[in-house]
């Protein structure tokens, strides 16, 4: 079996992809570091893994990891990897990361994102943006892949086909992204924000303005329509734990059909193992909506039509530590492996939960 | 003291017009009216009114009510108020409604938004859209007031500066209101969909497109701009019981500075006692929340802005059963009587809750 | 494979079922049935299951269902499945119960809790009450297993250690059982209690004195210590969708020593696959919290000893669909059909969820 | 009017405080302190007091805050207001204190319960323990109170008229309090075990035994009924921001009625302000519930009679910042001034939320 690592596993992601590539069944799980909790167990980080192993959290330590696996997921805080990921690339690993710093294939739009300049962009133009529905083969054949942010997959799934297809033109300076993302996207660590009675019951406008996976957004847009999309994007924090929906306002000119809008979604979607079509006419889930997804790989996208104000409602919705993390790395290393794109992933998600 | 009654009791609206003006001060509580629950203690409906009052729910008996009641306060659910105003009105009686009954202006708009025909397009003329802060001066002379829809009167006021400015030009055709509003704006009536199990942890969009409170909206702004504005509107349900966030993000022309918002709003908003500007630097209540006002009359109001995508995010948070229903409805009421626009209804918010 | 079908499957264990069912591996799933929604796509009534199955409800057809399976899973509403099981057992079909009407040994014990005679107290005797952990040899053995109620199990694996031991005495008439269980646990059907804004931040006593499963968990101490219990228990609902705390609070006499009840609870379940001891000195869950076990089968037992007052406190924590319904029920199965015990089931937790 | 000030302004408890005193009617709030904010606006750390006040945090002087008030409520740290107390005893202040330093009677309960040697038994001794409802006249005439514990008020007074009577004998070695407690009395200082992703959907037995609050319910149930008390308390934190319900398990002896119960709980409660006996036959709420009772000083009380276990569950709901902590606070305080005894608390709760 293939050995593989999970570097910075710690933290939510860290902890979900622990999780999944213990139950994977084709890949061989061989360690996973902390620089912080190295020597302690797994499962007193993430309690859930009680009794699943008694696995011990390794330090960092480049040579180790390079002996121990033939490909290693990355998951460590955004601009904290960097010089970790150059040294385990350059030893032949295959490489996963989770963070941010190798998403933008313009070394530019670190400085207007990110606020720092990026230190090899010649590394950077060797990572694929991984997102197996939108560029499978890219994946399958590159050996180090950056996944993507949990509110950009969300978004680039539910707007790609309005953007990728040629029937009809939209509004590509006008695109309204409105996020709503639970807790667990913003980490681990404790502050006055996220203090329980501070932060329960609320729909806060965290970000505005400025949100980091803009970046992300527009750059595969524009990519899917070979024409340059800017995105104005808000971010809220709500009251919950896993879960993003994302809401994407796009204008059109002319006149479209609900039937135009169904052919191009699914031309799309229409074989995808990990997305599902909401857009039902009976009971409480007749569009997409993060509850009926949470513990599973999917991406439910759906959209409504406002004729009248000539705008496509565009939504997605995804479990954010999976979709949005660790499960799209798992499907993205299935494929980097030849494995079936499903292995160990594949799971129903749970309702009521 | 002046004699008032609540028609329309049992619901939540109805529930916290009771709470507000048994404490009022300067008005006489003399009934509250349910057609279901005639006869049956309030406390029974509204359990939190346990040992505040003995009441007992009367019929809806116009005759009755036209004697008791200097100013009836109606909070029946739409479409089923129109008769029943419409005698209490003839009979000289000052009305406060809380259904959209007598909202818009325009009586075709009730074909658009509510698709049946209105009535009594003579007595919708009589009727003042109420939203103090907008038309103080004209709800102080009328005797016929109609309460806002909770999201519209959110999203109106944390526009009305940018619509009613002329300092800079805004697109009147690209507006999007992202509205998210908790559990008790769909009042009290068990179905699956507010069923716990399902309702819990969801973020549902459940009216991307069409919502009612849009004629509202645009019947607002174009009013205070003089100039029709299209609104696109999209409204989610979330993990909360009380609370409306709106979204509003407006697309301008040209340049805007920061301190130009700023001047915009303190000039709009600068001695209101119920709105609170929220645009700080520090702390986790940055923006508006609606968790910082329940319990309260506040809207809370603040904006972001985005230079990149020539967007100004204007946000407005509220308690959707205070601002939204019963507590601007008492204001009014307060108008319409003469008494100072603050009496019994000046509370702070509860924190934490 | 074993043909597997599941009776009842429109409620939240059976969807449970299914979902486990579909994944299982060693056994294949032919039908589900559900009178009310028969024709149905099982994705309609279970949203989660969406993208997993294209099966639709079958009828509750005995003759049918005696073809098409081996073993069935029956997850019928109390009192509703009496006369079926008769007939699917008479055709010797193996048969899991998941409701109440085969729990109790004693027929006059359904008259004290369910305030009916039961009808077959002969079928009744052929059924074991399954709980693997306390009686794994006999459930291989059966071929009709009753799965226990959902606090009942929570409560009787927490304490059967306690009852079970020879080393000191525990005073069996004054058991308090304080549970706390979640919404999914009342099921599926609407009403004004479950009505989301009536439920939600609800710590609601609705049954203080006199829950059914108190027979249930009196039933199986007495046995386990070969001596009547007595049991006081109070149920609790709490403002989440899944989850069972119990709290049991057991007096005994003489002196106690931590070490001795660590001895009694590892010699029970040392080796159990679903147990988890949880007692730890770090960490915020050094206690069963239903927090970690969401998504699995496990049942989390700790103690704490109160010497002062002679008391031992016991706690238990499950998933009430898992491990209090579908779960414990498959891991019956999988004894019944002489699987491994874990086949199907052995899932980690989510966290944070 | 009266000068009365706030110390230890900061806390949750003292956001309330502040909140209550701004309202009051007959006492002037002439300052809010807080060390480490001195200098900042109160509404920046309590964000709901926006609007409401411009007042600043000042710093904790003994000689400016004894010029400036006739009674202060101080509302520090367990274990910091000490020294600060005496002196303000001193000089003749009238003192409400709602930390724990002067609540137990005996100076050696310091030790068992807190683990230190209380520094000043004397001014120990003249500190009255308050509560309204079981010793008003005490209160009327003192001028140091100490304001009781959220869980021990609770807990008290659903047990009070079971150890106050005479007309049958309770097992008082056997009183199980099972208490439930939302996260607001954590206090507001962040940690891992208060971080939303981890707190949140939690049941958590954070103290099953040693809770210091027992010492306080011993201490008062044993004085009601002059026989000494033996409680064992469990303590658990929930998913929510404000509430406690205190489910008491009180065994008996001999025979009982229902109406006996409801004899005794009448005489006690029957013209109680603050105390609402709740024990209906219809409707979601008909026990207590911490749901109906927030934003309110009420402690709502109940009780159940199982027969065949020999027990009465008593049990208490109350919101822990306000009859828990500064309703309570400013109750006694009024009683102390000679005030109507509901001047300025007597609000309803609101519902739903």
């Amino acid at each position: 079996m293939v050995r593989v690592g999970v570097v910075g596993a710690s933290g939510y992601a860290g902890g979900e992809l622990v999780r999944l590539l213990l139950k994977h069944g084709k890949v061989d799980l061989t360690f996973a570091t902390s620089r912080k909790n190295a020597g302690e167990y797994l499962f007193r980080v993430h309690p859930n893994l009680r009794g699943m192993t008694e696995m011990q959290f390794i330090d960092n330590d480049v040579s180790k990891i390079t002996e121990m696996a033939d490909l290693v997921l990355t998951a460590m805080p955004h601009g904290k990897s960097l010089g970790m990921i150059s040294q385990l690339a350059a030893s032949g690993l295959k490489v996963v990361d989770l963070s941010a710093d190798f998403r933008l294939k313009n070394a530019a739009d670190y400085e207007t994102w990110y606020g720092f300049k990026h230190p090899d962009p010649e590394l950077l133009a060797k990572f694929v943006y991984a997102i197996p529905e939108l560029n499978r083969d890219e994946i399958a054949k590159t050996s180090l892949a950056a996944s993507p942010g949990c509110m950009a997959i969300t978004s680039i799934l539910a707007m790609a086909p309005l953007f990728k297809q040629k029937e009809f033109p939209v509004d590509r300076n006008h695109v309204v992204v409105d996020a709503k993302i639970a807790s667990s996207g913003a980490g681990g660590k404790p502050s006055l924000s996220t203090h329980f009675s501070e932060r329960y019951g609320v729909i806060r406008p965290y970000k505005p303005v400025g949100h980091r996976h803009t970046g992300e957004i527009e750059q595969q847009l524009s990519w899917l329509g070979e024409s340059k999309v800017t995105v104005s994007m808000s971010a809220h924090a709500i009251n919950m734990v896993r879960g993003i929906l994302s809401t994407c306002h796009v204008f059109y000119e002319g006149d479209i059909q609900n039937s135009t809008l169904w052919k191009i979604y699914r031309a799309q979607y229409g074989d995808e193992p990990f997305i599902r079509m909401i857009k039902d006419r009976k009971g409480p889930f007749r569009l997409p909506d993060p509850k009926v997804v949470i513990g599973s790989n999917f991406c439910d996208v759906g959209f409504e039509l406002d004729e009248r104000g000539h705008r496509i409602v565009a939504i997605g919705a995804i479990d954010n530590l999976l979709k949005g993390a660790a499960g799209n790395a798992v499907q993205v290393m299935n494929l980097m492996l030849g494995l079936d794109e499903k292995q160990g992933i594949y799971d129903a998600p749970l309702h009521p939960v």
